[in-house]
Formats: C-alpha cells, sequence, structure tokens
C-alpha cells in the first residue's frame, strides 16, 4: 500500500510513517532527503537514525530521489526535497523528476511531506515559489497513493 | 448546493470548486475577486480564465461583491476580497458587506477561501486584522452553507 | 470527557470549547494562561470574560497550570502558556510541567490549543523551540484525551 502523510510541523509524521511501515516485509528501507547543513539538522537525523534503529537500512539522496525507489521504502520528506531543488538550482528538472517519481512508486511506500500553505504567506518570491512546487508534488503523490492522511497533534486524519 | 471550498495555497481549492460547479446548470458564471496588482497576478489570472473556458462568464469585483451574486456562480475568492476591504481601506463596511453576502447567497455557489492561520502568526498588526477579518468571513460563510471541505494535498476532506 | 480543541487563529476554538463545556455540571471553572501584555490582549480578555459570564469561575494562572487543575473545566490555552514558558525562561522545566498536566488531567475537561506548523517556518531559532514545544503539548495532550477536534471555519472537524 502507498500513503502519503501530510501535516504540520512537529504533528507525529515521521513517526506515524514509521508505525505504518512496520506492515511491510523486511528488508524494509529509509530514504531521507535531509543533508546535514547545520548541527541542529545534524542532531536530529541521527535522533532519528537511532529512533529507526536496525529495521530500516538508509539511503541518503537530496535530488534524485526517483532513482533511488526501492519496495518497502519509507520516504522522508518531499519537503526536504523540494527544498533542495531549489537550493541547488535544480528548478528546471522539477517536473521530470516528480513524473518519474509518481511513474515509479513501489508497491508498499510511505512518503512523509507538509502542509506549509495553511498560515501566511511570506512575500519574498522564493517562498511562494518553495510553496507553488511543494503544493504541486503534494497533488500529484496524494493522487498516485492508495491512502493520505493529515497528521493533527500526532493522530492520522484519513483523507483519503 | 451552497459549498465553501477552503485549505492551504495550492492545494487545488480553485480547481476543485471548478469541478463541483459542473453540478450547476448553465449558464454559469464566476465572481472574480483578484485585481491584477502585478505580472505574477496578471498571468496566473488570465492562466485561470483559460483553464475556466466558455463555461463560466466572469465578473471582476474586488469589493462589492454582495452586488454581484448570481445562482450558479463560482465567488474566487474571499482571501482577496478581504485584502482588497483591507487595501482600500473600507474596514468600516466589513460587517455590513459580509452580512448583505450572506443574506443574498444563491442557492446554487461555490466560494473559495484560504486558511491562513494555522502556521505562526506574523506580530505586525495589519497581518493580525487580516487573520481576525478572513476567520470572520469564512465562519458566517460556512455556518450559512451546506457544505465545508478542507482541501489536503488536492483532496477534499468534508468538515460540514 | 476530555476533549482537546486545535485549530488556526479565529477557527472558533474558543467559542466552541465553552459549547462543549455546557455539558459538564456546574460549578464550572476556566483556567486562563492568558497574561494582558498590551491594550489589545487586555481587551481581547475583557470580552472573554464578558462572553463566558457568570457560567465560569475565572482562574489565572500563566505557568503552573497543572496546580491549578479542576473538574470540569476550560483551559484556555496551551498556545500561550508555551508561550509564557518561553517568555519566563523556564524551558527547563517544561517537561515535569507538562507530565503534571497529564498526569492530573481531571475526568471533565476541555483544553483550547493552536495549530502553528502548517505555515512556512521562520527562520529564527526561538520561533521553532516554540513550534516543537507546542507540538509535544498537543500530541501529549491529545494521547490522553478521549476526543480531539480540529476547528476548521468554525467548524469541528473530528481526529479522535
Amino acid at each position: 500500500m502507498r500513503t502519503l502523510v501530510t501535516g504540520g510541523i512537529k504533528s507525529g509524521k515521521s513517526t506515524h510513517a514509521l508505525v505504518l511501515a512496520q506492515a511491510f516485509p523486511a528488508p524494509r528501507s529509509f530514504l531521507a532527503t535531509a543533508e546535514a547543513f547545520d548541527e541542529e539538522l545534524k542532531a536530529r537525523i541521527a535522533r532519528h537514525q537511532a529512533e529507526r534503529g536496525r529495521d530500516f537500512r538508509t539511503i541518503e539522496e537530496p535530488l534524485r530521489i526517483h532513482e533511488r525507489l526501492e519496495d518497502n521504502m519509507v520516504l522522508d520528506c518531499l519537503t526536504l526535497w523540494v527544498n533542495n531543488v531549489l537550493y541547488y538550482e535544480k528548478e528546471a528538472e522539477f517536473e521530470t523528476w516528480l513524473a518519474a517519481l509518481v511513474a515509479g512508486l513501489p508497491p508498499n511506500i510511505v512518503i512523509v511531506t507538509n502542509e506549509v500553505g495553511m498560515g501566511f504567506v511570506p512575500g519574498d518570491p522564493l517562498s511562494r515559489r518553495y510553496g507553488i512546487l511543494l503544493g504541486r508534488a503534494n497533488a500529484a503523490l496524494a493522487a498516485a497513493c492508495d491512502r493520505v492522511v493529515l497528521m493533527v497533534a500526532g493522530l492520522p486524519l484519513v483523507v483519503k
């Protein structure tokens, strides 16, 4: 089963994604899009890896995630992937990569993403560009998934 | 049927509103509150008009939307209407116009609005004023509608 | 019954909390975490007290809310409590106080909180710290409550 887990920051998305992935047969893998840009992120990545323990083989890929898809996988997260696409100035590749991602989804995958558009929208063009790309990615993946859940205060609200 | 479609930016609100309005008998109309303040908005407005095609007659009105209501209509969107009310310094008229809007709702209408209050709240008084007015408008219209949906990643979550 | 009411600003959270608390037997109490830092807040607090009328005895406590819990209570709100914890530099006490709050929940309580993480995340460390603490508080209370509702445009969407 393919599931998209969305929600706000600290709403329990990653934790819930790992719970859902326990239903997948081993060996399972974890595709991480985060890069350790600073100490805060480095600590967070290490903490998340420790939480996953030996249940998941970790694969790190900031950009070409469509080439690293495997069955029985957690992909965490689209939010940082879109961030990386803009950071590395690869926006010209975005639609191609997104289409390849949707086309290549394995039967068993949990994809983590974020809601960023339910608050005040910053006035700077980069933030708005980011919101547009993430919105496109979320809608494309939600359409391709069997199940979509919105996390609210650590609890899953079923959208699809 | 009267429907309020809310959600974040790029969550598929306008697209879903047009799908719902296909259930209305022709001729249908589209009440647009957007004004082409800059090139980005101008391009967006033109793109949206092209998407609607000849199915909808477009009416443009930034402020006195309660005077332009018709049956079988899409009203897109409350967010920009409240923005215009503040921009043109018509806040003294807000409650009167909102009451007239609620009282004048036709039997068949889809109203598009936005969630803006689920993120960090900016410290400036104008943003907070905007959030308060939009919150009042959303609640008043939601109470007057038969159906309210929250768009999440392009999918409708039924609230009412 | 224990209920957590979450949602965006001006989404009808406090009003809905008072409606739910009408099911509690009198005497009822209202635990307010707001402090009148400025005139806007002072007016808002006075307006809220007038709305509650004589149905609720008001208790004001910005920090040690776990010591003021009573049965048949509305706690409004976690958002300002976390704000106060940071403002008074009591972050070292946060986990202890949160655990005591969860452990001490009376049978009948309605707790009001806010979604702050579904928008763009500000870059400053204090805002991010705030988001993390509030996310922890929301998840801990949601897990301990019988019912969790997300307010959208004045309407409750049942999460649990």
